[in-house]
């Protein structure tokens, strides 16, 4: 991507060009050329938008409960960004459901952005680029941004803490409270939602979500609200989306937004830092060489990776090295 | 941990003592002092141990499953270790579930050594310890080493590129073949197992994943197999246990043990490199100071993260941090 693209693209943008935005997403999101600058120019138009993570299980209905959550802010005249996180695919490489597939209803509304993105697999490197993402769409104008994502792993913890609020969907069928303790998502909602309320063990499970928010500190004074839903006919989700916003108000409220604001500022400047180390390290000639024997030195019994780690370090770090070589 | 401990812990574990073997793979998980010379030293006696990871939803029945396939093994006179992998709880740092709760049939047998682990929250590093607690486990001796994890993600993916063989466990409850695609599973599993197979659904589960399978690729000549169990009274596991010797078995014959092999080597020693690094910029006091200025200068509007990374990175690389501002 030229300079000069990027430049039009941004003055695009900026002026409310929807392609602009999705193009200067699709660079973001794969760091091609141009993403630093991007998103650097960007910066000072971000900071606007509500960011809600929306996360649970995986037939909890949550494409359709982000659907008619989106409905609803268009309803009071707020425009959305959707942003559905899929896991990896090594096969297809890419989401397994396409965008148009998603959300017949909102597809064609102009007050509204949808996207969706592969996580990707691997050590190393933030596993997705959410976050970059929801930064193009909150600098394009958009006042809430709702990311959907599939499960709950290390991927959705990252996404929740990027987030302003964490929206987690239940369904009776999610199992007993043990299995809803075990995933892990008792930690990480702001709000609860029972979906398909209508089914049996609705009420059963608020009941023991509220028992176990009840049970855990109460976190800064906010009590997690459990919401009934049924997003296919759309009971409930005013509700939900009230409770939600009164969160945000709490957040600004209570100044945790600005704590919030500035620990992400921190994991970001150190993420930028280590993944230019990262990348600068690992594409030196004479280290990508070096590695390569110490693999199969290790390999054949004639080292361990602790001692070619130190290696390696003693040629990117010299001093380093050396005093850790002679502890 | 000093050094004399350490040593003396090295020594009882390779004569076979399980509480040394305990408290090693403990300060493993910590990364507490003494890790790596503990990792380095036990180097050489890894790589006997076959590792599988067992990954699905919630509620699946991992837990009682990796249960039987244990006593599969112990009645073919082959030792286990058990890892468990719970999400983190931000509010009981731990695992929800302890050992003893877990597994109450194999808790007594000196064949087994069962562990829980917490995984951890947060940007940066490596997610679990779950490898190296593996690597304590592989260099204790066990025959078998079975990886439970909880729902899929990052953290799961990590784990399923680390064991030999994957295995990914479903129930007809599932719900449909697009809910399973999304959740990734398709990718990452070498044998398939369709759990409390006595419930409606389980044939149709079963022709599902097959027809699936058989859209992908075979992944180097190896069609995963689908195996129906019921875990409860443990129905299937011994022909569960029976393909996943296949797939090790294929793996060493195809030389892919080698490839996988060297991989993770070089994997391992990148990511010692990295750690050591981040490690040693960011308790450097002018680097951590220099942060705290540049985090405030940012939330202010005076600066972005992009700039500010800059900034770190003429702090701690001159040289590059030079040529970058320049650009």
């Amino acid at each position: 991507v030229s300079a000069l693209t990027v430049s039009s693209l941004l003055e695009r943008l900026r002026a409310g060009d929807r392609r602009a935005c999705a193009r200067l997403i699709s660079i973001v999101e794969d760091e091609a050329e141009g993403t630093t600058e991007i998103l650097n120019e960007l910066y000072p138009l971000m900071g606007r938008a509500y960011r809600i993570g929306i996360t649970g299980p995986p037939g909890a209905g949550k494409s359709t409960l982000v659907e008619k959550l989106a409905q609803e802010c268009r309803s009071r005249g707020k425009t959305v960004g959707i942003v559905a996180v899929d896991p990896t695919s090594p096969f297809s490489g890419g989401a397994v459901l396409g965008d148009r597939v998603r959300m017949p209803a909102l597809f064609t509304d102009p007050g509204v952005f949808i996207r969706s993105m592969a996580t990707r697999g691997g050590m190393g490197g933030l596993a997705t680029r959410t976050k970059e993402v929801c930064d193009v769409l909150d600098a394009f104008g958009v006042d809430y941004i709702l990311v959907e994502t599939v499960g709950v792993g290390q991927v959705e913890l990252d996404i929740a803490s990027a987030a302003h609020s964490t929206l987690v969907v239940l369904v009776p069928e999610s199992g007993d409270s043990i299995q809803v303790m075990k995933a892990g998502l008792m930690e990480i909602g702001d709000v609860f939602c029972v979906n398909k309320s209508d089914r049996q063990g609705a009420d059963r499970l608020v009941m023991a979500i509220q028992a176990m928010l009840e049970l855990k500190q109460v976190r800064n004074g906010w009590m997690p609200p459990v919401v009934k839903t049924s997003a296919t006919d759309g009971t409930g989700t005013g509700e939900l989306l009230a409770r939600l916003d009164e969160h945000r108000k709490y957040l600004g409220d209570s100044n945790l937004l600005v704590a919030r604001r500035k620990s992400s500022i921190r994991a970001e400047i150190r993420e930028l830092v280590e993944a230019r180390l990262r990348r600068e390290i690992w594409t030196r000639t004479d280290v990508s060489d070096e590695l390569s024997l110490l693999v199969e030195k290790v390999f054949e019994g004639g080292s361990t990776p602790y001692r070619a780690a130190d290696e390696i370090l003693g040629l990117v770090q010299p001093d380093a090295g050396q005093e850790v070589r002679e502890k």
